[in-house]
């Protein structure tokens, strides 16, 4: 986890980024969306990542909310990591961030197709606006502020009277 | 940059993670696409970010070839990083990275709202079946080997042979 690194950006990004934004983090999130992986070995088979660092992802996730953490044996005791539907919400991240890398670092092509599981025909990811219903080209995105720019200090915070 | 952490996994996600998944690197990325910064000085006043940290991530995106650095001032000597189109082909990787920060870690609601530039209203980002042309649940995408995936040896590969 990345914690507070990210204190003082008042965004989604980043508050997203301090949850799945260290090292191997989003990769552990991908082998447990779409290569099944549940147990630490799976993932550890996958990754090659270092034990300790498994752990801590692991561990961060659940405390995160991403993931359970649930006993499959008693004796020995082993724990299996099942993502959650926050954990699953971050399918499309690892989708768009696939579509970058299959378009800008993949000279021999996607190594991994996505496909829609009812039909098995390919997916893509895209960005609409909500009044045209038009898909959006990466040059045409703005922003603006929104609601939680800034927040309202709350009626009963203790400290507000004495600002 | 990660540099070569990920070299074993042949994945598109790993492989932009590779360019990207630095601290810090997305947001100077969303920075540059979305508060208009172009300038060192730009990005540390809106990151906060240890200035030697900053170089090597701007290096690191020139390098990589996501922006360009152009001369804006001859005496003194000043540049300017301007994102190119791989760069710029990052955009949905914040907007997805976004909303899902939106719904899971923005308690008093979105702090920024993405735009459609041509008429204002919000976009959003959906994953799509290229056959159904349905918008798919997260809980709908498998995966599949692609063309990528084991990539031929080359004819002309001078170790081919002793293979």
């Amino acid at each position: 986890m990345l914690g507070r690194t990210y204190d003082a950006q008042n965004c989604s990004a980043a508050r997203a980024l301090e949850l799945v934004g260290e090292r191997w983090s989003l990769l552990i999130i991908r082998d447990a969306l779409f290569a099944g992986c549940t147990r630490f070995g799976d993932f550890q088979r996958s990754l090659g990542v270092a034990p300790n660092i498994l752990t801590a992802r692991l561990d961060g996730f659940v405390a995160a909310g991403l993931m359970e953490r649930r006993r499959y044996s008693e004796h020995p005791e082993h724990y299996e990591y099942l993502l959650t539907g926050k954990g699953r919400d971050l399918a499309p991240v690892i989708v768009t961030l696939s579509a970058w890398g299959d378009r800008h670092a993949a000279p021999h092509g996607p190594p991994i197709l996505f496909e829609h599981t009812a039909c098995g025909s390919e997916i893509h990811q895209q960005i609409c606006c909500a009044a045209c219903e038009e898909e959006i080209r990466n040059t045409d995105i703005g922003v603006r502020p929104g609601p939680g720019l800034l927040p309202p200090v709350p009626p009963d915070d203790p400290a507000a009277g004495r600002r």
